[in-house]
């Protein structure tokens, strides 16, 4: 693969010193900004995630900040989710949908009191789309993107690390709920949630300027736990069924289609957009899925485009996003598939660069 | 700067087999596609770009139709631009803002018929705010994404070129026109427009399918005229002052600051989003504006973040692009300036990565 060229463009991050200067060696880019995807390899960065604790740079995951007294109104607006019941302190998981049901997004929303939420978004501009709808329907809301980076604590040592920094009240923080802690003086809203099954936090880092203080301390306090320097790991996120947005979903496929069914609470989720859409496929369900898929022989090519599934002559369905799992001895990927062959067990051909490959569709994925 | 990490969300084009067997060296992200920024150097391809010509993969110029009885409604709410005189078969350069007149992108629009248009965008989910719109105020309008991917043929020697494949007609096309052209049984849309200031066309291709045979057709038919494999030029343009949204204009801009304030008939555009916020600025007036910088001394590492711009002990201002120029033996430079410090001719310190470097902003860009 080629060398990414910088610019003001691809934005750089409170964090991209520390980054660098732990040698990333692979980004991408996502919302406009930088996010690292290789330090020593991938599947070094894989082995230490599982087994140790790193330190994210996932401050590409902007905040949209929705604020005033239609706030939640237009929350609601925004997803087929049930949001009657999400109190602050909570986090919740957002099918986001345009009016034909198609996907926009599928972001963490932050309930940070009644009034005042941030939405953690996926990479597309959702802003744009958020903007539009509270300007349409002249909501009383305030739509911006505050200056605020997530930094990612992933890994099973994460607790250990976390509250050497933010006291032990961390520990108890639960899963997609956050609490406040202090950081030199500075109020940072920490959440159990993050983008790898080994758990871990995320914080809401407010403030560019608190970026590397933080981001030292945290290297500093786990010298000895072997904190490094990590990124979402793509064997990791694959294995653990972790959907990614642009890869494994678009704005063709409805919440349904992801998998994301349990997500949609169409019939009470009054006033979303899209409802209607989505009525008529709750009812008469999806007709491709995304499934797990274990692709046989060695290891596949970077998968760069949508790979074709193959059953009885006809394609089934794709391949979005694969790679070698060390752990699991196969190649571990996700796919959509007609329901024709969706079903576990059943035996496809995946059309990879380097020729077909044999593929099972899995019952689940391999955590 | 580090390898950029493949993944089907970082969209390939219909030309990226001819782009990598062009052999591209450097990519960047625009419009969550690939879109290559090196192919010899950045200077070669500079030096080729101006005495010859070159084939442009920017299919990451994605278009928006929008199509139905309110196409021409909705195009008026999102600009300031008066669009009152457009007529089909003509190209508009737009500013688009928001409700504070905050760009969200200056994109080309192009009107194929009285209710049907392409807006042919920069770097940000504009669809997003376009179907917001056109959701929030219950418009008769159908808004997609089309299978459709710009080529550019850009350069001196580029009406030849074209000439060869699509015929002599192909040369009547006037500036920021368009004229339909057959290749091998397909309809293309050609325009004269594109990102260079060295003269050229940008070819609408619709269906990924005939990318390839084009690209082909194209390096054929030009192989005594020297064509090769190129990219908007990061030198060429800044000399140019062709600006990019997401370096040199964001959000927080104004079309007036930006520059483009001569698009901007606010008095005029009835209806227009941001209306009432650049009558405003319209009457006041910008406070800091775009110029153009020479900075001297040597080669400037890449400007991959925004530089200040000191005078007086002060910030007054920012440079958001800049390059060596070989022809003008400067470094050239584009960035936003305080109006105590806007004169053509004052002095300032730019401070870069390597130290604070003196430079002067200019009167006009350097073509």
């Amino acid at each position: 693969m080629a060398l990414i060229s910088a610019s003001r463009r691809l934005r750089r991050t409170p964090f991209s010193d520390g980054v660098e200067a732990a040698g990333v060696k692979g980004y991408t880019v996502y919302n406009h900004m930088l996010l690292p995807t290789v330090f020593a390899s991938v599947q070094e960065d894989y082995r230490h995630l599982k087994d140790h604790v790193q330190v994210w740079d996932v401050a590409c995951e902007r905040q949209i900040e929705v604020r005033g007294p239609d706030a939640a109104r237009l929350m609601q607006m925004l997803t087929p989710r049930d949001l009657r019941g999400m109190l602050a302190g909570q986090c919740y998981y957002l099918p986001i949908v345009d009016e034909t049901g198609g996907m926009l997004n599928d972001p963490v929303a932050v309930k940070l009191s009644e009034d005042r939420y941030w939405i953690s978004i996926a990479d597309s501009d959702l802003l744009f789309w958020v903007k539009g709808i509270a300007y349409g329907y002249r909501l009383d809301v305030l739509v911006d993107e505050p200056d605020v980076s997530p930094l990612g604590v992933q890994g099973p040592k994460a607790d250990d690390l976390m509250a050497r920094v933010f006291g032990e009240a961390v520990r108890k923080v639960k899963f997609f709920r956050f609490g406040h802690f202090d950081f030199q003086g500075r109020d940072m809203v920490i959440a159990r949630s993050g983008y790898s099954k080994q758990g871990g936090f995320e914080i809401y880092v407010e403030g560019g300027d608190i970026g590397m203080p933080l981001w030292n301390a945290l290297f500093e306090a786990g010298r000895d736990l072997g904190v490094r320097a990590g990124c979402p790991n793509l064997i990791e996120r694959i294995e653990g069924g972790l959907l990614s947005y642009g890869n494994d979903m678009t704005r063709d496929n409805t919440p349904h289609e992801a998998g994301l069914g349990r997500f949609c609470s169409t019939q009470v989720a009054i006033g979303c957009v899209g409802r209607d859409a989505l009525l008529r496929v709750a009812k008469e369900g999806p007709v491709k899925q995304i499934r797990p898929i274990a692709i046989h022989g060695d290891a596949v090519a970077p998968c760069d485009r949508s790979w074709p599934v193959v059953a009885d002559g006809k394609t089934v369905g794709q391949v979005t996003s694969a790679a070698w799992s060390p752990d699991f001895g196969t190649n571990v990927a996700i796919g959509m598939v007609k329901m024709t062959h969706w079903d576990a067990g059943t035996e496809v051909v995946v059309t990879t660069p380097d020729g077909p490959r044999r593929a099972t569709v899995q019952e689940n994925f391999w955590i």
